[in-house]
């Protein structure tokens, strides 16, 4: 199939809508809050190695939650079954239930990719050694190029992170986190302000559709069986309360981020970024999942 | 692949555990509670139309909840989209919710897998027609055979069913039922008395994991949208409080029943039905579960 | 002290906000939405037998949740302790929580004048015999006159009572009810429509301020510690989730009814009743509300 | 009513039970851990002046919640009804909802002695002024004499508190607490850390007996309005999850510490302090509890 003419459809049927839809950009943060929505980029990567890209595909957006994927990749990779100790696998069920949640359930996150879970996370690559510098490792070589985090970002997360900070405290009442929490959230904070491309997502994310292989040396980033198992992971709770809805419109596993990204992953066959700021009211970029809609509908891909 | 080897390696492996394992058959009624934990049986049939199956294939056993995947068939087919104005499609977070849930959302179950969604789809059912008539004739076509209803079965639900009762008043309360509570009741109880063979249940799921077309006759049960969307619901839903649980351990659509059996659907491939009585904490049969691991171990089949 | 000058100037002061205020006549049943908000009673009655009245406080209206102090006195008086097996003595905490709690608590009912509450005790009075006949003698004795029970509102509670339904059945799910849901339910509408004075309450309740003995005859209808218990209810359940408000602000032992009427105990003093069918969002009548504010301001009376 | 033999019996009667019940110190602070079970101490003080002490009553114990009492008339003093924008004054129903009713209620506690509210209570005392000198300096004049805080208990406070700085952090976060986290709690961990006896507790709530007339000096610390509605708050919402059953079996306003002490006051008579370390699962002193218990029985007090 050859994607480049697909992914060009959907870049001009959904530039129009740009400034036009319901969208709001994040505003918790002043550095977040500027960013123009007027942006939509979308780029994909094969598993055989091929790109495609579309509009602002080649723009740098703050990550966000979509760095949880790679924090969990790193704490799979040296942890494995042992990670789940402290964290659970299920869907949470609601935004609001996450600290609900965390009290009935005695400080253990449902699941890796709610804020209290990729903070349990975090901890856990604490304990193991520099967690931010191991991060940035692991994403330099996974994108054949070195990630920048920003650092105003990151500063203004630590500044306004109250709920997160509340998250952890919350946590550590429980005795489920290790580390200090200061530390814990300083890792935290970080991984959320990393500024990566659709073009970098698309290629960094490529070892959950080639069986855990890296993208490009093809060497072991995950096995088979745990990169089959992020995947599942974020099919059932990769995009906060719309979970159901993603997997029920577009059938792929994905992770959003409040930055207005998506990755999306075809297993065997590609990992894919979409990214506009706009925000639907579950949190997940507006053009952004209607791009996903679309590449599903015509290329009928999807893992149902 | 050929199948049957695979199935009996299964069967082979399983046998010894029955009545070792620590599972439970469901006990709040007398006829369910009857039934001997020491059966267990597998079964699938492929797109092509091959079978396979392997120890207690051929006996009958009471399908309960795997029931809703049918009745949502039927419902899907007649209303399409708006059968979704009543009932969400996200995952519920946990069993204790349902009610809590169902409070907080004014009535609207979270999903048509848990109880309270499946009694909203038995009253669309009911506002369509003679619903238990409907859900026979389309079982009847899809095994190529009539399925019977178990009366014992039947009247022990309505006789014990206070927390149905109670599911169905308090949606009535919010005026998101149209029809009689006792008569949408009724048709509920009687669908979770369907009493199929895991051969039955793995031929009349056929259609989805063939884009929606009948097994053996090939015309349309659902559109191969709407059969891609019962699939994700199944995932993300089908498997009570495990469904994250399910995804990252089998991978496969898969909804469970309180008698013991669990469906799952490799898509485009084939779909599968184990049975074996004793449940697990969470309410999904113990050995069902193992054999859907091994099944996935062996195969490599999985959706991600 | 006179009191009725002081409730002829009560009278004075709300009547001319009859109609002006906010409120909303109880609509869930026709025969309640009926009632002209147009309607403001007080009456009250000393321990030592002085009576005084303004507005319409012979005006008979349907006491509702008011019968909860009543039908919980009859179940006092013959299981004592033994009753709060299965009730609970705490406030609920929010409006909502009625059935989360009872979820979470495994049909305990928090406290009897919740709805749960009220069911349960109709359920052990249900169990002692003939609880209408029971409630509707011990009215009599009390007021000195035959009760009757409005037979349209019965029947309406009856036809659109999903929720306490659904409440009844949920218990009975938990196995916290003896008897069939029907009966009990029966005893809860009925009990819910009798209907009563404000002259006619203010006496019935007069055991409450006399250390449990009747009003007019002396002889003890409750033990001096289970008047006391009563009125402790009152004060911590008795007005919904105003409970904490009208402690704060009127700081009587109250028990409110969606008819508009609300009983207040002046411990060794009086029992005072209001009425106004026009309701605040809490569920209270709000003229009685301000009126009650009224005497405690113009009396100094407080249990604080 | 000569109060000294009563203390005196109580004291006799509970004695031999220290250390044969089953209660437990408070243990998440070691300085409080430390505390020996075998002490018990009660004192009283009346309207007139009178005191009556008995046991363990010149002992100075750690005052913990029973501070939230003395940091409310603080606030009610400055602040009056503009202390209630952003606190409830509704029970909390349970201890675990104390979080998830601040989720729901988007950072407004339920009320001033949960310790969320308290915490916002704290909050606006930092507002006003220097909130620490502020609440010795009333104490001292309470007491007539100063009373210390115990440094290791407020610094094992702050050290641990984890569930409190989560608390305070999520309430920064719904932007409801208007001052720097951790000078907030810094006020509420020393307030909690005062180091009272119960001789000076009875002494120092005096003016809540006295329509909030000072007990020494007879000037106001409190409008007469304010002194019945801090007692209507004790009552409601005074021991934790405890209050329905305080009000049931005591009949007085109470607030309790997890350091075993409960003051209590008699309306226009007297206030009286119990303390005894063990505490009972809700979190009250299990001989505290005890010794109201049979101090109400002895002398037939009680506000209802």
């Amino acid at each position: 199939m050859d994607f480049q003419p697909i992914l060009d459809e959907i870049n001009d049927e959904l530039r129009p809508r740009l400034g036009q839809v319901g969208g709001k950009v994040a505003s918790y943060i002043p550095a977040l809050a500027r960013v123009s929505p007027q942006q939509f980029g979308i780029a994909l990567r094969t598993c055989a190695g091929d790109t495609a890209a579309a509009g602002d595909a080649a723009v740098p957006f703050s990550i966000q939650s979509m760095s949880k994927v790679f924090s969990l990749t790193l704490a799979i990779r040296s942890l494995d079954e042992a990670l789940w100790d402290r964290i659970g696998r299920e869907p949470s069920g609601s935004a609001f239930n996450s600290l609900v949640q965390l009290e009935s359930e005695r400080g253990i996150p449902r699941n890796p990719f709610i804020n209290a879970g990729a903070i349990a996370v975090a901890d856990r690559l604490v304990s193991l050694g520099d967690a931010k510098a191991e991060l940035l490792a692991m994403l330099a070589r996974l994108c054949g190029e070195p990630i920048p985090i920003d650092a105003e970002v990151a500063r203004s997360e630590a500044d306004t992170g109250f709920r997160n900070t509340a998250l952890a405290n919350f946590m550590k009442g429980f005795d489920t986190l290790d580390n200090d929490v200061a530390e814990v959230l300083d890792v935290y904070f970080n991984q959320c302000a990393l500024s990566m491309t659709c073009e970098q997502v698309a290629c960094a994310a490529g070892y959950l559709c080639r069986d855990g292989r890296h993208p490009l040396a093809g060497t072991p980033v995950l096995s088979p069986a745990q990169a089959r198992r992020v995947n599942a992971l974020m099919l059932t709770c990769g995009t906060y309360d719309a979970a159901g809805e993603f997997a029920f419109r577009i059938g792929l596993p994905c992770k959003s981020g409040v930055g207005g990204g998506i990755m999306a992953v075809v297993p065997d066959r590609l990992t894919l970024c979409v990214w506009s700021p706009a925000l639907d009211p579950t949190g997940n970029s507006l053009l952004g999942r209607q791009a996903l809609e679309l590449f599903v509908a015509k290329t009928g891909l999807s893992v149902f």
